[in-house]
């Protein structure tokens, strides 16, 4: 017998004629097409028509599809929608934007809206700093994106990029007390979207700027740290950057070499693998050799260049070496993938020096299979969550706006973009680091606190972060 | 002895030595100066001083300023803050953005986020019309402001408008179970407001304008409601509309009158005053004057112009009045005051027709005081929640838009508004309808459930909307 898994049911919403005999023949289809039929609603009546959601129970997405097809072809039936777990899961979205005072009263209203609210406006219109103490502002970021870089699916526009931002605005709320509200935004020019976000910028306390697509994300970035007052994260770039860092640090007391004296290829060079080169030059390490479908990146090189990859020029490959990715990576202690599906062929792994770490983490499918290269790697990582060793940027966004929230930081800095890769790395407690556990889980202990102090830290000795408002305002 | 007032108890926040005696001194102040001290926290310890919350109660607020006044003075201590009731109910903002789903365990998140949630962002990318079903769309309104006409308070500023803002998101929410986030803007250009609202459109089901100042609204307004694809609802003008019109269909039933029949004064401009203009207009009313401070409005008038007032003029004022407010007034059966305080006096409200009705709406302060004018007019209404008949645009805003979001409306017609009107003068039972009781209250009855249903039904009947998503999408 075929064994039926939860992740490939389907719930089906049919209008069926009321007439008898048709939810039998319904299920006879379904069964017939190796489907179980499960629990069976009636949603409404409709102009002489039932509508019915009927689950339907497969082992896999094949026989999910089949069985959709086989109702389909019933006569007088009409399939309205098909939903999966999944698709269910995100029905009418995943967030809501809720009261945090009590509204019950018509005193309550008096003080929440007009006439009490006027005094409260008042306060900030004479010293707009009191906007972090009255209102949402010093809670609560953005979550900006274009919709043109969304996780591995590419240009896929704003409105399917927001349940990918809803997404993350769970995350920093669940994980980090973090309020954060997804803005995605229907142009794709760098100007207007540095203008949309200055403009919406009053209400906010921090942006955070996702799945835009390199180079224009840079560039994006670049001006917003620049003319914004508040803090600006470039999550594509710095997140990546930060736990990338976190692993490679595990991953390096494993094999027990060190940051300064490591050989590493950095594959890909779009947020993600610029992020990584200028936070891993940042720690001291000098012999990066960045990689892109034009091969290894040199001072000088002509095809596939941009500003941002002169600049990235400048600061690695400083032998000037040519060639393939392949040819970086003989001898290289570390391979950091943040490219493309199977970027990378196993035999390139082999000619990599020995204790050879490897962080594959193209999204939904690595540069290279963990499987194919396990004899040849003593660390792999992916950013999976169906392998060990998941290197996820959701170990460190929800901490690092925690710990610049808690600090009022006005900007974050590279030190506490390290602090947080240092705080990621320490989650793993030295008697439980090995091979395959170089990363610590996002809900197993306090991952997001242990980032947030360290970023806090971090701000007040670099002198962006205060806590001089901790006992000048009132707020919790 | 005094009555103190909770409303005025102020809260100090003091930072003290932390040595004997400085407390007792501190109550002593607080004593002689009149106040009640209440309770008494320790905040915290900061390098040899105690800061301290200390609750002073107040018999009004020249007592409360007394009393912070001389606790300032106070040698060797700081005061740090200090709060009211009001103000320390928006410490920290009103709202917050939280998960409506689980997020417990690491198959939560693989269908949150990634992988799960590329699914989703694919069924989007396909048919863009999914974002209704598989978002936060179909049930957010982005309230947008410029903080130009904050309440009464004016050019406030965007920072200054948020606490506002997040008033009236509070309101959508626990009225009407609808998602609003406030985004204020750092531009007052006509042009560059519109833009802002186009480029983050894309995450929202509907837009809210609120507090920009005339006649900049206006044009904001119709640009966007031309070049948008989601719903547009113009606040200033629109609910202070329909809620004038609520008011006064109940208070022609009172005094035994028609709309058709009766002459209507309309004293002020901005927003509200042409909302109200043409609502009344497109009911049948054809005896409107319009006033500002230029004085009665017509045809062919040079001075305090715009195109939206040429426009009004073209609507009202048949006979070709001019003159003063005053005059206007002579006979007149309805005076409606949507301008400042004091902008009319009780002599010119004698000189109306008997039975007049009067809504002095200006806010904190009506055009003219109810007690002045009881003698004169048979209703009087107010923006004010301390007398009877509060005409206020939380009666109608939420309903709204639970209405338009129930049936996708992909706008907002006069029909919808009127229906509004109507279903909010329903509220009002035709037994306990009398002079001093023409409005119902937000927090009795189902007011907001019989607005939506009225514009949803109004909705449908104009073609403007439908329920054919109904059971097409599994949403709820």
């Amino acid at each position: 017998m075929i064994k039926m898994n939860p992740s490939y049911s389907v719930v089906l919403r049919i209008e069926i004629p009321n007439r008898p005999g048709m939810l039998a023949k319904i299920m006879s289809v379904i069964g017939k097409a190796g489907g179980d039929v499960g629990a069976v609603d009636i949603v409404g009546f409709e102009n002489g028509y039932i509508i019915r959601d009927i689950e339907a129970g497969a082992a896999d997405l094949d026989m999910a599809k089949l069985i959709t097809a086989a109702v389909r072809r019933i006569k007088d039936i009409k399939v309205l929608n098909v939903a999966d777990r999944t698709l269910l899961y995100h029905q009418g979205g995943k967030i809501q934007v809720v009261s945090k005072v009590p509204l019950k009263t018509r005193d309550d209203l008096a003080m929440s809206y007009t006439p009490g609210v006027a005094r409260v406006a008042t306060a900030i219109a004479d010293n707009p700093e009191r906007a972090y103490e009255l209102t949402i502002k010093k809670n609560t970021v953005a979550i900006v994106t274009d919709g043109t870089a969304v996780l591995g699916l590419g240009d896929v526009g704003p409105k399917a990029a927001l349940p990918v931002m809803e997404g993350k605005a769970i995350l920093f709320k669940n994980f980090a007390g973090v309020d954060a509200f997804p803005i995605c935004l229907d142009t794709r020019k760098t100007e207007e979207i540095v203008q949309a976000v200055k403009w919406f910028s009053p209400g906010f306390g921090g942006i955070s700027l996702d799945d835009i697509s390199a180079p224009r994300c840079f560039e994006i970035n670049r001006r917003l740290r620049r003319e914004l007052e508040i803090p600006v994260f470039h999550n594509d770039q710095h997140a990546a950057a930060v736990v990338i860092l976190a692993g490679l640090i595990n991953a390096l007391k494993v094999v027990d070499k060190r940051l300064e004296d490591v050989r590493i290829v950095v594959c890909g060079l779009g947020a993600a693998g610029m992020g990584a080169i200028r936070l891993l030059h940042a720690c001291g390490v000098r012999q990066i050799i960045g990689c892109d479908r034009a091969g290894i990146l040199y001072k000088g090189r002509k095809e596939n260049m941009n500003a941002f990859k002169e600049r990235a020029a400048a600061q690695t490959n400083p032998d000037g070496m040519r060639g393939t990715v392949a040819d970086a990576l003989r001898g290289a202690d570390v391979f950091i993938g943040v490219s493309e599906a199977h970027a990378v062929r196993p035999e390139a792994i082999r000619q990599m020096a020995s204790d050879a770490i490897v962080f594959a983490l193209a999204n939904p499918i690595p540069e290279v299979m963990p499987e194919d290269v396990e004899d040849f790697a003593r660390v792999i990582a992916t950013g999976r969550p169906d392998y060990d060793n998941q290197i996820i940027d959701i170990l460190c966004f929800p901490g690092i706006f925690r710990g610049v929230f808690n600090c009022r930081a006005r900007k974050i800095n590279e030190e506490m973009l390290i602090a947080a890769a240092h705080a990621i790395a320490d989650c793993v407690a030295p008697e439980a680091l090995m091979e395959n556990h170089i990363a610590p889980s996002v809900f197993k202990g306090t991952v997001t606190e242990r980032v947030a102090e360290a970023v806090t830290d971090a701000a007040l000795k670099t002198g962006v972060g205060t806590l001089a408002h901790r006992y000048a305002s009132f707020g919790g």
